[in-house]
């Protein structure tokens, strides 16, 4: 749009048109749209959402003036309509979580999903476009507290197993940057299906639980390795033909790839007893994998919510299973913890029948609810202290 | 949802059921929708979307049945209407931008704003949750070529100035952890009004930026800092005295927390002929005015699509403008660069005809085009080269 040789006001109207041109629609309702309410509110003046109360209340609000049917679809709970408040120009709900947590959340505007545009933090997924609610919770190791943080780094390299060019995040400690002299563990951390390299970090704030352990002396300094775990295989079921190729190519990309680049561009301790693999869902079966593939590599292995099947045991490793006296002295530390409502928690128990039948020592948590990223961040929290000790 | 005693199939049921927890919607949508073609495509057989061909040509798919009208709205071009395919089972366009950028877009679903479910890559936005489109483009600096990478660290600190936790992003160059002992000229890299901390990086593409002209030898290696320029002021227009308010406020932040952070935990060169400030709208009146209020601080300063009133050069900087051998002999770059189509190019021209008539020196780039990112990558390509020479 022009915008010359016109008066304060034209430019007022100008100056809101710019904002109208970066968030196209409204320009669009508002050249279709004659409803009054519409008018009433400025670009700028942007609804609260998501509020959150002292006494754990939570208001969410859209300003979407067209919509028939507005509901608020969220991890804390059952989907909830949402009613609009001519007062506050918005559509409005509030919500009590039992737990305050972190949850993803969306809107369903007349059937369509549809994040909070008035929250800049966002769940990053391939499918899922939805924001994320965070709930202040001084008893949960995601707080960010004012004491010295670590950093993540966002790394570009190029994947000669993949063919193009990638990002891996990587978390140093706090204390990193000042005893360069100093050699650390490293944690290579896996997300899971459909979910990205920045998962860990944005969803599941792998850095604060990692600045919290690590300020209260409970978990070792270390870096922390997150890789994009998806292979460019699509979304195999985790007990297909399909998934273990993943796995396969997963561990390749792990050998060749992201362990060369954080060996050469951080001061690591390049030896298996200091590098351990962890992962969610899609990212657990990978981290299982990769720890029993590379045996020389790591020795620990964390899954959350995720296993491998009696097949995949067979046919890649039957050494780990039917010489347990050899598992059990090279690997510190195997764990699975799931969720009792977790849709994988049959097949999670069968892998650990499979190890305790075997005479193969694993550790456990079980826990309440499902496949969700609430317990993904518990149970990085659980393993973390367990973790180069 | 439970997930025990049941058969295969119902596994597979239950393993598409769990992303529709975490999709939500769909599953709402399922258990309201019984039009065929929903059921006629797996949650996790997403559409193509953005599809980019050799020719240029750009096709993007929604898969929204229940929607009635879907549009495409993309800084690319006019908003157009999408048709639903039946065979692909999507709503669907093909367009053809006039050149190869990276262009913020969303599809708008009976007249509600959504960005793309297909496409993993954001716009950083407080108001505007789009999507990304990643033209590849030998000739644009922001293409990810495979040479040394610099990083991007997210880096959580508190501020003392907004009493509360906020996260800078920080460029270190792709020869930053080998030459330990070499310390860095800092250019401080301040995104717009509704930008948030990432929108330099995710959008602007700051690092591949940084990256291809140090490896071309057209920039100095130097550490690029990315603060988030909202100083909770709400969205003040740039001629109004509030907006003044948060540029003061933003030295501040910049004194007080940010720069003191950045010379602590970074090899940096830490004096005004080593320190430059630049910034896209709102951060480029922020980096003006800090520029001008810190001037033992800075010795370079460019402002992209932005600009400060005659009253605040009055009020705030009397001797900048008054005493043009002393400005002129303190600041190696004034620089600015404005669209012929953006809102702002009038006061923008206003501002260089006052340094133009008080004899201060600066240079400027006109350029076609609006407000856009697009511009800001360009404006930012043509300053690098001119920092710390």
């Amino acid at each position: 749009m022009k915008a010359k040789n016109i008066t304060p006001h034209v430019r007022l109207i100008l100056w809101t048109l710019l904002f109208l041109n970066i968030v196209q629609t409204p320009l669009t309702a508002t050249a279709q749209d004659a409803k009054p309410r519409l008018q009433s509110r400025e670009w700028y003046d942007g609804v609260k959402s998501p509020e959150i109360s002292a006494n754990g209340d939570v208001t969410f609000r859209l300003f979407a003036p067209q919509a028939k049917e507005v509901k608020l679809s969220g991890q804390f709970g059952p989907t909830v309509p949402m009613a609009w408040d001519d007062e506050e120009q918005a559509w409005k709900v509030t919500v009590h979580p039992a737990v305050a947590d972190i949850y993803p959340y969306n809107f369903i505007v007349d059937g369509q999903p549809v994040n909070d545009p008035a929250n800049k933090d966002l769940f990053p997924n391939e499918l899922f476009k939805g924001s994320l609610l965070l709930m202040p919770n001084p008893k949960m190791l995601y707080t960010e507290r004012d004491i010295p943080h670590g950093k993540v780094h966002y790394c570009s390299y190029h994947s000669t197993v993949l063919g193009e060019q990638r990002t891996m995040l990587v978390y140093t400690p706090a204390e990193y940057d000042d005893n360069i002299q100093q050699r650390y563990p490293v944690l290579y951390l896996v997300s899971g299906t459909t979910d990205t390299e920045e998962t860990w970090y944005k969803a599941g704030r792998a850095n604060f639980i990692l600045d919290n352990l690590i300020h209260e002396g409970k978990a070792t300094p270390m870096i922390v390795v997150m890789p994009y775990g998806n292979m460019n295989t699509g979304n195999p079921r985790p007990s297909s033909d399909a998934a273990t190729r993943c796995y396969e190519i997963f561990s390749q990309e792990m050998q060749q790839c992201v362990m060369p680049y954080v060996e050469r561009h951080y001061r690591t301790l390049a030896d298996r007893e200091h590098r351990a693999i962890a992962g969610f869902s899609r990212g657990g079966g990978e981290a299982l994998f990769t720890a029993f593939k590379l045996a020389d590599d790591f020795a620990s292995v964390c899954a959350y919510a995720a296993y491998l099947t009696d097949k995949v045991y067979e046919q890649h490793f039957p050494r780990l299973i039917d010489d347990p006296a050899t598992t059990n002295s090279r690997y510190r530390l195997i764990w699975f913890g799931v969720g009792a409502d977790d849709f994988l928690h049959d097949p999670v128990k069968h892998n650990q029948e499979l190890f305790s039948r075997k005479g193969i020592r694993y550790e456990h948590f079980d826990t309440t609810g499902g496949h969700t990223w609430m317990n993904a961040r518990l149970y990085l929290g659980l393993t973390l202290p367990k973790l180069f000790r």
